[in-house]
């Protein structure tokens, strides 16, 4: 079957899918849990031969370490699985409750999306979760991960599809992608599809919005800013810098710009410029910056520039309302953060500024759906449509209105022999 | 200005008017209420102006009633926004409040989409309609009417805007678009423009979703169904398909298949050929129907053709699995209705059918945000992204995470040093 096809017979299974019960999608999360624990060497023995031809392409090992499928990770792999089958479900909840008239009664109950196509990393963990979380949310996935674990996820995707299966989830709810061509095929996919998660490199997100109907969620820029206010604990902003940058600099959450309010600029750039000398961090910045400390002079274009390096941008700006124009001008709409010890422009800042994430003296990293305590994310949404920042549960589901009535009719209420009344039960 | 300079702009007046209190968005819809009775005669002129020109053109009765804003239509647009200024904010409801860890506080607060492009067809309530909705949900608003109320339009929104911003709400909160060329541009303004809603004809929504990568809520089709169930109350089936058919036979919300169980057939199909004549409905069936009771015979693509006439098909299926096979698939995922007596087919059809609307023995002219209480709507969505069914208030409003901490960082976490807790509050 191709993946026309396929998704085709997905979009059939999926009401199916979607009326299991909390029960039996949870009976499968611990099934599955417990499959991979009994699969374990297969795994591994797979993830070996990934590692293996990885050496042989002479990947960085930043990278490798994200191919790694190790005892570990199996062992978060599993306590997320049976984390997950314990929430609650986020199906069949009842968000309004309402009598329109004598006998007419309008419910919304919370459903899954359907089927969903997610597109993710070279990172075995991420075919767990994400296949997790569809499953839990009732959703259909098409899983498409990156090529240099192929192995690794073969082996977890039949473990994972067979256990679902045998815990009495329909058949052909979850489906492997393994060809890079088979991405095209399902971004023309827009009557079976729902809804398109892309994770990835900013140039692979901006081409699957580019070149499909299906809805798009996700992000491709992670631009973000720390803006350090007159009023700033300056060792707790650069403290908080230092993490935002350097905790993991490849991660779209890091911080790429440093708004610093001039009246500070000749107290704070050269601390700034100390903390980032003594972490490996290059500065680049306006060239009244390199005036009070010396840095590279950079162009406005770099404001657009997410480093994914051990780079920083660094503007002086009057003010916090300056700050929040560049964010909102500059920024990727994802997270940003203040520091000030002024509580009036802490509430501007989150008032005011654009973003899925409006932080307060603290670290842009803390943009995650395992920190927001949601378990897990499929990912991080910076559109405004749905779902904003990082996305759990409550992202995958969207709900329909059920109306019950006798032989109701519109023509009653439009000629006037009857009225609505509009009543909240 | 041109489109593209003016909602640049807009993107900046954005978040000042998404701050703006609830009492001056309230007071606004107030004073507009008042201004709109007290330019009564300015406003009426223009609409005579609007219905001479439609005259001239030989424009149809049904369509020109449309285009009438008569002292009754004004009267309705002056309670809807005295009601719509009395429902709740929807802005700023705090729907998350967890301490993630000790002094690391994650707050979701609800906030404005931003702004918003809305391309509506020839009717003056519309206008008045939409442009409140936008208000008092914090949005800014391109406004695009249809051209043949334009003299109306351009007086209705100079009179609206004049006294939003008398009431405090910043200038270039909304803009009036004028020029059929000009929804072109805003197209691709996907910088600037958060949400395109376009409601009119199929092909002219399916042009604005084909040539844009704002994301767009609405609906092209409105292919609604009627299945009548073995165990339906057949005289009731029948006077619920009248309303659905007849009531607005232009809606969206018209039913145009209706579907019968085989087992009632040679019963049913009579009784609803005998209505449909009496109704003046063109019944056009499968060959099998066709044997049954005198109709056109129909193909296929009939099934996918919203007739938006005094026209239904009629198809035999075996029971209700094979209706909401059929439904699923030739649907357009709007609003479908299932007319029984048995509540287990009934929880059957709700469950498994996917659309927006699933109801149970009424009519599928229901389908409305005033008749669902939300005062009114700014469209109906067939897209499950988002929202969903008639759209309202909560439908114009995303969220934002607020975090607030004291230094944190996640370098402390990811140590080990500092652990979790995830407290809701």
């Amino acid at each position: 079957m191709n993946i026309r096809e396929s998704v085709r017979n997905m979009k059939t299974v999926s009401p199916v899918l979607a009326a299991s019960s909390a029960e039996v999608r949870n009976e499968a999360l611990i099934k599955i849990a417990e499959a991979l624990a009994a699969h374990a060497e297969e795994i591994f023995a797979a993830n070996r031969k990934d590692l293996a031809a990885a050496d042989e392409k002479g990947i960085a090992p930043a990278v490798k370490k994200r191919l790694l499928y190790s005892e570990g990770k199996m062992q978060d792999s599993v306590a997320g699985l049976r984390q997950l089958a314990s929430l609650p479900d986020p199906l069949g909840k009842v968000t309004l409750d309402r009598e329109l008239d004598e006998g007419l009664r309008l419910t919304r109950v919370t459903c899954p999306i359907g089927v969903i196509g997610v597109i993710f990393e070279a990172r075995p963990d991420a075919l767990v979760q994400i296949s997790s979380l569809c499953l839990k949310s009732g959703n259909c996935a098409v899983l498409k991960g990156g090529k240099e674990t192929a192995e690794t996820n073969r082996v977890l995707f039949e473990v994972i599809y067979r256990a679902a299966v045998a815990a009495g989830l329909p058949e052909g709810c979850l489906l492997l992608a393994e060809q890079h061509s088979e991405i095209d095929e399902l971004l023309t996919c827009d009557k079976e599809v729902d809804l398109l998660i892309p994770r990835g490199s900013n140039a692979f997100v901006r081409y699957i919005m580019d070149h499909t109907k299906i809805p798009v969620m996700g992000h491709a820029d992670g631009i973000c800013h720390i803006f350090v206010d007159k009023d700033a604990d300056q060792d707790k902003a650069i403290r908080v810098i230092i993490d935002a940058k350097t905790q993991y600099t490849a991660a779209c959450n890091a911080v790429e710009t440093i708004l610093v309010d001039r009246a500070i600029a000749g107290e704070f750039l050269p601390k700034l410029a100390a903390a980032f000398e003594a972490a490996g961090i290059k500065m680049r910045g306006t060239s009244e910056v390199s005036e009070i400390t010396p840095c590279e002079v950079m162009g406005e274009e770099d404001f657009a520039t997410e480093y994914l390096d051990l780079i920083a941008s660094v503007k002086l700006v009057d003010g916090v309302a300056e700050a929040v124009r560049h964010i909102n001008y500059f920024g990727s709409h994802h997270t940003d953060s203040v520091m000030t010890e002024n509580e009036e422009t802490a509430a501007y800042f989150t008032q005011m500024v654009d973003s899925a994430g409006v932080y307060v003296n603290v670290s842009t990293r803390f943009a995650d759906g395992f920190r927001y305590g949601f378990g897990a994310e499929v990912g991080i949404s910076t559109g405004k449509i749905h779902a904003r920042g990082p996305v759990g549960l409550e992202g995958l589901v969207t709900y329909k209105y059920r109306l019950t009535g006798d032989g109701h009719i519109v023509g009653d209420y439009a000629s006037g022999r009857r009225t609505f009344h509009h009543r909240d039960l």
